[in-house]
C-alpha cells in the first residue's frame, strides 16, 4: 500500500499529446497509454521518493523534413546505415525521466566533460525488427532486452526505467521508420537502445544526468551466402570477464577491451576469440556471442551444453531461446522436426580439456555461437595452445542439433512460425 | 636506417604557423617545433606505411571571445569548472592525425552511432599544472602521462601518437589559460587529456576515426582542512581488475564498474573500496588510487610495500614517485628529512591475512592511497569480512614514512623543491 501523498510536477500535465499526431498518424493516430506523471512524496519528510518514469504519453515527434530513401538491401553493411529518426529520452536526478522525443537522426551536442566520454558510463541493447511479406512488423522477445537493460543500468549506477513504457516508444519509432525494414529473407532492422551518462563532471560517481537514445540500422543476413563455419582462437592471454566483474551485463566496458585480442586472433588466422576462464580454461563466450557445445553421450544420445549464468556470462536472448526450444522439444511441449529425442540440456561449466578429449574420441558433435546478430554461428576449428581442434560441421555448416533449433528460431523471429516471442509492432 | 621514400601530403605545408600568432602572443609568440608532415611510403609497394603524427606546427588557435572570469578558489569543487579553452586533435585511419586546434571550451557534435558511446572506446589521463608565487607554471612528470596514454591507446586499438608533440600542445593550452590556475597552496589546474573513438559505426572494431581532446579544470586541495584518514571497505563481492584484463591501463572501462561498489561501501560507512584479488585476497588498489602498506620489520626497521605491476595495477605517476623517493633515500642519492634509514622498499604481493596479522601484532604502521588527485590519502580503518582492522595514523593523519615522502613530493610538484620532475610550462 502506498502511503505517500502525490503532486503533479509543474508543467508536466499540458503536454500529454503527441506534438503532431495528425500530421504523422492521421485519423488512425496511435494512442499512447497514459502513464503516471506523478512524483511520490515520503509521508514523513515530504521529500520526493520517486521521480517520473518514462512516459510515452508525453512523446513529442519532430518529423525529419529531409528523409532519405533507404539504400538497396544488397548494399547494406552491418551498422553503417541509420534510419531517418531516433528516439531520445533525457533523465536527471532532480526531475527523473523527461520528455521523450522522436526526432531526425543526427548528432548530439555533448560536453567534453560528459561522464560517458571519460568513465565509460554506457549500456546498450541489440534487438531486431522484422517485416514480413504482408508488411507486418514484429520484434523478437523485446521484453527480455528491456529487462536486461535495466539490470545493466543498475550495475553501473545509471537510472533504471519502466521497460514497457520504453518499449512502447521504441515501437513508435519503428512504426515511423518501418519502410526502412528490408523485406528480403534474413534481413531486419537492427534496433540499438543505448543509455549514457551525460553529467558535465569529471568525477567518478553516479551521473546526475543521462540520456537514453534508440537508433535503427537496416541489416542484411549475417551469412548472405549460407552459413560459413568460423575458426576460433582459444584465448589464454586475455579475458572477457571474471568473477565479481561485469560479464553478465551488457555494458560498453565489455566491448572495447575485446577489439585488440580479436585483431591478434585474426592475425593468427582465426575469426574470433574463444574466451576462456581460470587455470582450468573453462569456455565462456565466443567473440560477442554466447556459446554452445554438443557432445555425444555414451548411450549414443546428445548433450547440449552451455556455460551457466554464473556472473561471467551474458544472459543472451538467443541463448535463452536455444535452451528453451531444446527443453520444450525434450518435454514434448513443442517437438522440433529432425531433432533427436535422445537429448539432454546442460547449463554447466565445460573446460577445454573436456572439449579436446571429446574431439579426440569422436564425441565432439558441434560448437556454435549464439547471438542477436548472427543467430547461430557454427565453429569448425579452435586453435588452442598451439594445436587445432577440429569440429565436424554439416554441409550447410550446421550440425544435427543446431539445424532444427535454428530453423524453429528463425521461423519464430520472422513470423513464419507463430509464437508469443514475436511481438507485433505494426500490422 | 629508413629506406622508404617520402611525400608531402597535399595542403599540409601552408599552415605551419599559428593562425593568429600576433593576436595571441604578440611579439613573444611561442615557437612550435617543426614536426614532420610527411608520410612514409613502403619502398616495395609504394603504399603509405606511416601516417602523419600529431604536428604542433599546424596548431590553429580560435580564441574564446567570451572568456569568463575564473571563480574564487575557495568555491572550487573538483571537476565541475572548466577553463575558457580546450585542445582538440582529430584522427582518422586514412589521413592520420589532423590539425590540432585550441578553441573555446564547448560541446562536441557527436553522432549517436559514435563507437565511444556504445563500446567504451575511451582512455584518459590526469595531470596537474601548478602556478607558484612568481607566476611560473609547471607540470609534474608529464612525460609519464603521455607514455601511459599511448600504452592505453594500444590496449583498446585507439591510435597512438607522438607524446612529446602532444605535450607541446597541452603546454600551449595551459599557457593560454594560465590565469585559471589558482595560486593558493595545494591548488592546481587539473588537466584531462582524453582520446575517444568517434567512428559512426555500431560494429565492434578498431575505430577508423578518433578525437583526442584536452580540457582543464582548476582544483583546490583534496584535503582543504588537513589530512583526514579514510575508512576502506575490503571488497570481496566485486573486482576492479583480473589477470588478462585491463587494470594496468588507464581506460574508461576501469571506472564505470567501480561506481556501484563505491556506493555500497559508502552505505556501510566506508569511503572507498579496497580492491582485492583472488581467493588469497591480495590487496591491489584503493578506490581509483594505487596503495602502499608500511610494516614494522623484526629488526625494528620498516618495509614500504606496494603491489607489483603484474598486469592488474595501474602504473601510477604518484606510485612511481613514492617508490623512487624512498629508494633514493635508501641509496643516499637524496636523503629525506625525518625518514628512517632502516627502510626497505618492496614491490610484492600482499594479502589481507598478512595485513590483519600485522595489525594484531602491532606491526601495521601505515596504509595509504597514492594518486594524482589526493597525492597521499591515509587510511585508518579497513572493514574486512565483518570486522574492522584499525591502522594507526599520526596527528595529521599521516605516518612516519608517508609524511617525509609526501613533503618531498609536494615540494617537487609545487616547485619549492627543485627537480627534473617539474617541467616548466611558462616562466
Amino acid at each position: 500500500m502506498f502511503l505517500g501523498r502525490s503532486i503533479r510536477l509543474k508543467g508536466y500535465s499540458s503536454r500529454l499529446a503527441l506534438r503532431n499526431p495528425s500530421y504523422l498518424w492521421g485519423a488512425s493516430a496511435t494512442r499512447m497509454p497514459a502513464y503516471s506523471t506523478q512524483v511520490q512524496l515520503d509521508p514523513m519528510t515530504g521529500e520526493a521518493t520517486s521521480l517520473p518514469d518514462i512516459q510515452p504519453g508525453r512523446l513529442e515527434i519532430i518529423r525529419n523534413e529531409k528523409p532519405i530513401p533507404p539504400p538497396p538491401s544488397r548494399t547494406l553493411k552491418f551498422g553503417h546505415t541509420f534510419t531517418d529518426h531516433m528516439l531520445t529520452i533525457p533523465w536527471n536526478a532532480i526531475e527523473g525521466w523527461g520528455i521523450p522525443k522522436i526526432e531526425p537522426y543526427g548528432p548530439f551536442q555533448l560536453e567534453p566533460s560528459s561522464t560517458v566520454l571519460h568513465y565509460a558510463q554506457t549500456i546498450f541493447e541489440g534487438m531486431k525488427a522484422y517485416r514480413d511479406e504482408t508488411g507486418k512488423v514484429t520484434l523478437f522477445r523485446p521484453d527480455m532486452n528491456m529487462k536486461r537493460m535495466n539490470n545493466s543500468a543498475k550495475r553501473i549506477a545509471l537510472p533504471t526505467f519502466d521497460g514497457e513504457a520504453c518499449l512502447e516508444l521504441i515501437k513508435e519509432l519503428i512504426r515511423l521508420d518501418r519502410h526502412w525494414i528490408p523485406r528480403e529473407p534474413g534481413h531486419s532492422l537492427y534496433v540499438r537502445p543505448t543509455l549514457i551518462g551525460t553529467q558535465k563532471y569529471i568525477g567518478v560517481a553516479p551521473p546526475s544526468e543521462a540520456l537514453l537514445f534508440v537508433i535503427c540500422s537496416p541489416v542484411g543476413p549475417y551469412y548472405p551466402n549460407g552459413f560459413k563455419p568460423i575458426a576460433l582462437y582459444g584465448t589464454t592471454e586475455y579475458i572477457r570477464a571474471a568473477p565479481g566483474g561485469t560479464g553478465a551485463y551488457k555494458l560498453g566496458v565489455n566491448y572495447a577491451p575485446g577489439v585488440m585480442p580479436q585483431k591478434e586472433a585474426a592475425a593468427l588466422g582465426y575469426a574470433q576469440n574463444l574466451w576462456l576462464h581460470g587455470p582450468e580454461h573453462y569456455l565462456t563466450e565466443v567473440g560477442t556471442m554466447n556459446m554452445f557445445v554438443v557432445l555425444k553421450k555414451e548411450d549414443g544420445g546428445f548433450e547440449l551444453v552451455t556455460p551457466p549464468l554464473d556472473g561471467m556470462i551474458l544472459p543472451g536472448v538467443t541463448r535463452d531461446s536455444v535452451l528453451t526450444l531444446a527443453r520444450e522439444h525434450i518435454s514434448g511441449k513443442n517437438k522440433l522436426d529432425q531433432l533427436t529425442d535422445n537429448l539432454v540440456v546442460s547449463e554447466r561449466p565445460i573446460t577445454m580439456t573436456e572439449v579436446k578429449e571429446a574431439s579426440l574420441s569422436g564425441r565432439l558433435v558441434e560448437l556454435f555461437g549464439a547471438g542477436t546478430a548472427a543467430v547461430i554461428s557454427p565453429v569448425d576449428r579452435i586453435g588452442y595452445l598451439g594445436e587445432d581442434i577440429h569440429i565436424p560441421a554439416g554441409e550447410d555448416g550446421m550440425g544435427s542439433v543446431s539445424r532444427p533449433i535454428w530453423k524453429e528460431l528463425v521461423g519464430r523471429q520472422m513470423g513464419s512460425i507463430e509464437s508469443d516471442w514475436s511481438v507485433v509492432v505494426a500490422q
